[in-house]
């Protein structure tokens, strides 16, 4: 699909500067791959050289922009270009998911549907995927080759589940939601009651997993059910690759967790916290709203204050930990320091104390 | 399914206080959310407020507990309230178990079956699960949806793979197991010989995977198989969610690794250990029995002494990383101090040494 | 098969001590578990004990090798008996390799293939594979049980997918590549643009994934698609188990991974780099070829410094770290002589500057 950069600019309410004409088929990055043809945008200073050399036709940039040298490609000037690009990435997505949504209609053979199956419009069962008993699944919900969808779930108007994720009995999934490849939602907890002779015994796992609206769940991660009751994962959490979420965790609204991230059981993280990649959150802990924590911090204990920002293992409060790091890679200096003191106060005339 | 509180205190040996004819149907967790006709347990303090206001029917309590207010809801009283809700949610389990026993027997189509396969009695094998040539299986094993089974697989009795696991040729595995969903047994270990020009050349890895029997797999935990012999994982075994286990790493009876946690290579667990989540450990050391290792530990060496406890990264005695966790959140302040010191011995008369 | 010491030798240009008609059927290890039968190799010289009580049948050894006591077993004298032995091994892989890929030929049903399908020779379908529309598949690629390739997937020549492995639309693989099983390649990378009320907005992903020649993916390893443009992993590249590697990160050629390590969006890393298990690596940096990052390091700004060698969060200079690590575990006892120092100053005389 060629598009001229007049419709452009006209759908980013942007000027132009050049070519009204000049036609774009795609989207690239500001760099030297980027290729006669593309639209790009400027929002960091630092690639500002490649204006001046590159191939794509189009560029967005900030309406104060100020070329310090001569420019052949056709400028779209707006407000703010990192906004404009990712309403054009949206345009474009629509156009590429009606083309989807064309394509992912319909129930592919083999799959298999258990018993009192309801389903509403649009709906999209891929290939050797498995939905078991008693289901119910709203408008426009895709279920791609290879899901497994247990018993007795519900899952809302619009929502995603990638292939190969795998849906445990008896959960429940808002509307809007994206499961991604390969993810576990609702596995059995880790729960294993030490006995006297030092063995294991398992304890059932009886309850299940909540997610809801607009729930992001990244590839190959993992959510156990609960004990008893549910795993809560509320209104908007967004879920990266590679995290495991114990049994009978709750995570607030609109909370972002980094990949590999880690949260033992029975943990409750607050509202629009920000959890940052690799971070491991001990069991039966909470978690104020607001609160950030850095990549790779071991938090264990609650952290009671709301909008705290923490990071290292132990984590501690983020200027503290930073203020200690720098201490940290001086200690060889700090200790000769202590060393020379040491040996000054010994040549030291003896104390008249 | 109803029950009167007489006949879970008959089944607990427990007293009751309250009525004993109420009925409950369900098991819940002791807060504003436990609805009429749930029972109960109290066993944390802290959570004794929820009993004076519970709508929960039935609580279990221990037998000295005494209220400090009026109470509505029916009292059981037992020597240990958390083991006794454990008991319940075993029997509880039973049922469900036979219920799903039932439920889960025979061989969904469409399914792939290779040769000269050996099942025992009420084997369950889900549409979509593959299980390759010269498999032998034992009783009441359950493989589930979309679990591939490679050749030359053992199965022993109760063992169950849940959706999606994958286990790959000649891995052998005990009874009473459970493989969960997105499980990898037995992939190829990271075995690539460096070249002189800095290339890697692949290892074959030629060797394979043995579970013993009541070990666990967590939801997408990947067991890499040995490059010759076996990685081995002992008896009595329990790895959480999204581990990694080398190839030829061998993991002894009854040890216990919490998510996220990797071994390297070859390395050497003993028997009765703990390890946290997201703790590293490198390849080709040996870890003494009875070991703890804390979260997020990075164990760079061997620990030839049972029952050490270590935690930090690189790993050390537990009580001494804790002193010193505590003055590196001083780091800033201990050096202020030295910098005092150093001022105040400038300023001192010259010595006469 | 049976193969005589002779002919073991005569592959590996070795000379014999012992019984050259001795009959060797399998590679073990050399400790009490191997039989007889086996052909061990001897390099480390911690392992020498075994040599001398060892079942096995022959050892390889270093020609220069003076035995300490009398030996039973047959011995091949060779320069290298690590090199030999994974000569060997190879060699042995490559008859499996030859029985394996006699038996991988052909497509299995049910599986599916969708529109405008093109394959090469000796091409294997797994039962419940499933592949889009428009793929372009080489020779001698196979493709297991449950894995799943999107539209318009190109693999090269000898790649082989493993069970379950699931490669999104676009995704552009080389030759001789191995995605072992539960990888997912191209899922929808982690873009949230943060709105003003808290909550977030998903940026659509458009981009693909680039894999060259020769790339390992481990086992649940996950790769996120480019928001624009490609995630690229160059030729050679080697990634372990349960890595996450984000959105338009770039890895340059012949860099290896282990397990557990995760690099996030936008961040390019050099050629022959060696990442160690549990590293993290913050987005949008750049790292220099020939680079080292020892294992749980964290990486949180760009290393522009070629053979740089790295530890700790946050990352520093390894020597340094090891220097400073060591000053930690002795902290206690530092703030200790500060405080002594404090004292002695206290009861110096008054000085007289």
């Amino acid at each position: 699909m060629d598009f001229t950069v007049k419709q452009i600019a006209s759908l980013l309410l942007g000027d132009i500067i050049g070519n009204a004409e000049a036609k774009v088929n795609q989207l690239a990055k500001i760099d030297e791959e980027a290729k006669s043809g593309s639209i790009c945008f400027l929002a960091n200073p630092k690639y500002e050289n490649f204006i001046y050399t590159t191939n794509a036709t189009a560029v967005i940039v900030k309406d104060d922009f100020q070329p310090k040298q001569s420019i052949d490609t056709t400028l779209i000037l707006v407000k703010d270009p990192y906004i404009a690009f990712t309403k054009l990435l949206e345009e474009y997505n629509k156009l590429a998911q009606q083309y989807n949504a064309h394509q992912r209609i319909g129930i592919e053979q083999p799959s298999f549907a258990g018993k009192n199956l309801k389903t509403g419009e649009r709906f999209y069962l891929g290939a050797f995927a498995y939905v078991g008993n008693d289901c119910e699944i709203g408008d426009d919900v895709k279920i791609y080759p290879h899901c497994f969808v247990g018993n007795n779930v519900k899952i809302g108007n619009g929502t995603v589940i990638h292939p190969g994720a795998k849906i445990y009995d008896n959960t429940q999934i808002g509307c809007n939601c994206n499961i991604h490849a390969g993810a576990i939602i609702g596995s059995e907890g880790f729960g294993f009651a030490p006995q006297a002779d030092g063995t294991y015994k398992s304890i059932p796992q009886l309850g299940n997993v909540i997610l809801k609206d607009n729930v992001n769940i990244g590839a190959n991660t993992t959510v156990d059910r609960a004990t008893i009751g549910s795993t809560l994962i509320q209104e908007g959490v967004k879920l990266d690759n590679l995290i495991q979420i114990g049994h009978n965790v709750i995570i607030g609204e609109h909370t972002v967790m980094a990949a590999q991230a880690g949260i033992a059981g029975s943990t409750k993280i607050g509202r629009m916290c920000s959890i940052g990649g690799q971070v491991g959150i001990v069991n039966s802990i909470q978690i104020a709203d607001y609160t950030q924590i850095g990549a790779k911090a071991g938090v264990n204990g609650s952290i009671k204050q709301e909008k705290t920002t923490v990071i290292g293992a132990p984590a501690m409060e983020f200027k503290n930990f930073m203020k200690s790091s720098v201490i940290f890679r001086k200690l060889p200096e700090l200790q000769k320091r202590i060393e020379q003191l040491e040996e000054k106060i010994l040549n030291l005339p003896p104390s008249k104390g």
